[in-house]
């Protein structure tokens, strides 16, 4: 088991609420196991823009959008963004945030942006230094593979550890207020790094951080896996999560039958995805739909949300470096 | 004058302190107009790394512990580093925070990384959340050029608007005390695009969100210029800080002789770099090093730092888009 790290989990005195919320997918992950929580299901992964990285950015704004507007809030009363993506500089999110008042808070964590939007914006809350922000991310199954791994158009053959990276986005508005989706603390997490070098197999890459933020967050929080209704990873995928499962039972606190990964859930069997989904559109639009929609009906009461991020590049990865990953954890309650 | 924007301000109560700095640069900016003041001068642009990349994440390793030793502290005292950098996935940021003990928070906000991550350390301590936090960001010219630009072996001739990418790195260490220099509040900037499409003019492109920001922090904390000894943007650059003076003429808050640029005065003019420098580096560099000395010293007792990012990638440039940028302002007082 690993040392505890203190002061990584923060407490919000003040818990800000999620007053709004919204997520859209593209037609791939309408027919897997979430079809009746998204929100909204792109037709056409290119939403009629010329670049996949358009459509991408297209997607956040209108997932910024329709959760502002189910906040019941104008765009002025949207204080910030924090946001972050996968494309080179998070073009997504700065070219986003260009077309609202709001302040612009870049954010990256990999695929744990969700996560990590949803702790700087508690604690902007928390802290009475704003009312109203927004929190999100999205990601694009083509844009990601033109990036990360090769032109689509070569029809490359996927590896069998590999994940397919969701196209989807979620937003979330925080605000001061009496209702709605509490987010009582948080655990940022510690960068790990195991020596995986195989940037097809992301969830062997990934586990071990989620396994440090687990066991820091348990720790501090004096809670035990039982005491949360649902414990989510990211987007560990298949193998990933049965990683963390095995790592978890070399510690205090064995993972059970309440915990999922989201990008283990979103795509059926049938969709031949190898291990499932990953992205950081993954885990944005499985919280944004599923686990909020559930929470509000009263089904999950406490929820332990651990967004994870492989913190490579394209180019570490041709230098023979291995991946740094890195999870964060926030706790949604009712 | 554009509308302001109130709740972008945010103002801290248990004002953070600055508790220990460090500022790290290359030889070619060590010639230049602050050499005194510099922590450490690389003899060689390569640190002995085989990549230039890998030379970048030493620089910043460096800086984050000589700033931890400064500040008479140990890694574990550490709780989180704020980092973000220019490469792709902010892998010198991640791949430095791999070697710590310390939660990782990952930002972007281009070269207004420095300001953003010293707005969120503050919030980290103001909050009483964490104890000690290091913020810091770095840049590389090599590394700069080869991703944004042409390979250096082109030998490609330089624009006449264009500004040299400062190699160099700066991390400051916040902390609840009572002694060291205050950060008492901060404005974040909104996303200003105003069209520049020219990639090697991003003084221009950044001068707007500079101006935004600088109105909304002194409608919001209800000073003007004066108020403060020294106004300092991050790289604009001459033709950006010339630029932005203009656009201020034009405001209610006239810049004068205490405004100054970290990218315009960090090179002498024998220098030839044309505008001056640029990249996160720049105004890391020069705030960890000229700033808080002169502060040290009394020689300035209210600094307004506001470090501005052009949000751009080398893809979005390609596909013709316009370069949208923000600016993050920091109040330091003693």
């Amino acid at each position: 088991m690993k040392e505890s790290f203190k002061n990584h989990t923060i407490f919000f005195k003040n818990s800000p609420r999620i007053i709004g919320h919204y997520s859209l997918v593209g037609k791939k992950e309408s027919e897997g196991n979430f079809k009746e929580y998204f929100d909204e299901v792109l037709n056409d992964d290119l939403i009629r823009e010329k670049s996949y990285e358009s459509a991408e950015r297209k997607m956040l704004q209108r997932a910024i959008d329709k959760a502002t507007i189910s906040a019941n809030l104008k765009y002025e009363q949207i204080d910030a963004v924090v946001l972050g993506d996968l494309l080179n500089q998070i073009t997504s999110s700065s070219f986003s945030a260009r077309e609202l008042p709001s302040a612009f808070i870049g954010v990256y964590g990999a695929c744990s942006t969700m996560a990590e939007s949803l702790i700087i914006g508690s604690m902007l809350i928390d802290g009475s230094y704003m009312e109203n922000v927004a929190c999100g991310t999205c990601s694009h199954f083509s844009s990601s593979e033109k990036q990360y791994r090769f032109p689509l158009e070569l029809g490359n053959q996927r590896p069998i550890m590999a994940q397919w990276t969701v196209t989807g986005a979620g937003v979330s508005i925080l605000s001061k207020a009496d209702t709605g989706i509490k987010i009582t603390c948080a655990t940022f997490g510690k960068v790990e790094d195991y020596g995986v070098k195989d940037a097809n197999n992301m969830g062997a890459a990934m586990a071990p951080a989620a396994m440090s933020t687990l066991i820091a967050h348990f720790d501090n929080t004096n809670t035990i896996p039982k005491d949360y209704d649902l414990i989510l990873t990211g987007d560990l995928g298949k193998l990933g999560s049965d990683i963390l499962r095995d790592l978890m039972e070399k510690s205090p606190y064995k993972l059970g039958e309440n915990y999922s990964d989201c990008g283990a859930m979103i795509y059926s069997k049938r969709q031949h995805t190898m291990q499932g989904g990953s992205g950081a559109g993954a885990s944005a639009s499985v919280l944004n739909s599923y686990v909020i929609k559930k929470m509000e009906k009263g089904e999950f009461k406490k929820v332990l949300f651990v967004a994870t991020g492989a913190l490579l590049s394209p180019l570490t990865t041709l230098q023979g470096e291995s991946i740094p990953a890195v999870a964060h954890a926030v706790v949604l309650e009712i």
